[in-house]
């Protein structure tokens, strides 16, 4: 039976500030550089949800998209979308939201709302040159 | 040797109709709602076929990329492009022509075609926000 | 007060066949070709629909672009989104359905539907290497 | 003596709000939804300046694009890059930052920067579905 | 009778430098910078070819777009594709091939052979980041 | 600890020629094609630099995308971009400059550069429809 891996693709647009509180503002910005703003920035993030498994005979399918997009959407989207990262979203507080945590913590609310379909990957695009992925190592 | 992996994309543009003949009207419209369409619909399609193996001291090429476009038209693009999968292609017969289904068959039709060089995935985009891979797992 | 043109992107997949029913079976063959396949093929439309007007002091919008989606996914998405232009759509009814004139008739819907506010450019992609524009001329 | 359009593409990335304060938050909030959001949300920028005049016979230029860009990138991308449209960036004072507003200043400050060569038409995308254009008029 | 602007793209990779003959090394080298290399740099170019004119009742075509390509590609992608702008390229004999330059070389090849249709637009893409456009003025 | 990889994107534009020279005149003509034209051609270039590791929870960070790349500047831009692989580029001395050469060339300066992060990946696109990986193996 073979196994195949689908993935959706999801776009939000959202603001932050890469910013760890623990540390002096002079530090901040010596890390974080343009990044630290402040006032803020923001982006159109792109993320890629993959799912793996065996192809179903009855439907064809390893997961109906329609059901993996709209647990995304729950998830993630609501949560994220014309959000500040920093402040308006619960999935990260306490966590610097660089793409690297923002990756790993969609990972964490996105595994057990997807089982017990398999997540495979997760690819999160913060600008058209830059992107970070994960597996649930 | 440097084991390296090369990948040709390929376009094509067919209908389909997401229906298992095997189940009524009324469950094939639950299980697949508009992609059930009686009067079909369709996509242009994005194939990547990838091959990996060492590269040749005396070509500086894993394969030579136009042998392997050749191929790709000839098995898949020949029999897809501008065609219906449900009724014209005829490595699909009898399979729900789902993006799952199809990459797995084009897999199938590709591998020998392209060995002894190894196939080692393929990425068939369906839609700008969602693709499928199939590694021959 | 500056004139500015909005554009929105909206995407959508379709069955066609490029076919004249005024002509012989042979005649349409060698006109278009495999566009004349009976069994149909496919494509993922993508069309921009661009309003021209002043800004407004009240709100920085020559139209709110949330109406101008809504209006577009009533009047074009829902109607051509999964159907078969030749079959299902009643605004390409006794109309080949070249991009040419689904453009063409695109624009007759959606023009009554935007006024007062102007249309002023319909474009359609029909793949990645062919789009035709219209601007009501 | 051919006349072409010359256009440099650049990227930013920046917060916003869409919020007019003459008007109260209800209002607001009823007009912008959720591009309101006091918290901010952000995008990242894409913006195509473009001129157009005679090529000379000398450089074979309408304009030589490193001196275009370093005009943008003086003019716009160092104001606006990582930064929020309604606090950081002094050519969007006093100005609701939509898309639309966004590109008619950007075009006040680019204007007269680009003279005598002439600027003809700056595109904004905001997002990967809506953009602006402008040409001054 | 609707009037309708249809597109074509194609695609070419390239050699070239930009380099004036006419002046010193030094000059040239001040002008161009790294666009000067004496060793060649080169693209992958993307053209796009607009015809407009009425849509045909007959075949709800503005132009029959494999005819419309196989033009372009007899008239500039045979003459330029994996070939040198400054040496291989009859069409480029004696100009500086700069992106400016060769869209209305570009344009000089396609108006005649495109004729009686009417050639409207010529859209030349260098890199994902600048373009040039000419229409015949 | 999560295991993250983040990847960053760079442009440049070579000339090369498919060439060689241990081989006939003839024999790199039947094994190349056009891709062995004397009077070279070139690409855009696309390159994607993966570094995997842990996330920093200092910084939430894997590695600084600001050093990466400036890393990969100096060790593959500075050195490729607007230049011909086969003169100019002293990391392809003696090597056919294909791209399976390319990347593993790319990928032998960029590993020690990286130390004692993890670079895990080099994909590099040659045109919009190849592209080749390589992970060090």
């Amino acid at each position: 039976m073979p196994i195949v891996t689908v993935t959706r693709r999801l776009h939000f647009n959202a603001a932050h500030r890469v910013h760890n509180p623990a540390l002096s503002d002079e530090e901040n910005l010596r890390l974080f550089g343009k990044c630290n703003n402040p006032n803020w920035h923001g982006h159109n993030y792109m993320l890629d949800v993959s799912v793996t498994g065996p192809v179903s005979d009855r439907t064809g399918y390893v997961i109906d998209l329609g059901v993996l997009k709209r647990i995304v959407q729950e998830q993630v989207i609501e949560q994220a979308d014309h959000r500040n990262f920093n402040i308006d979203v619960a999935f990260m507080h306490d966590v610097i939201p660089t793409s690297e945590n923002i990756v790993v913590q969609c990972w964490r609310v996105l595994q057990p709302a997807i089982a017990p379909a398999t997540l495979s990957r997760l690819v999160l695009w913060e600008t058209p040159n830059n992107y970070v992925e994960y597996s649930g190592e």
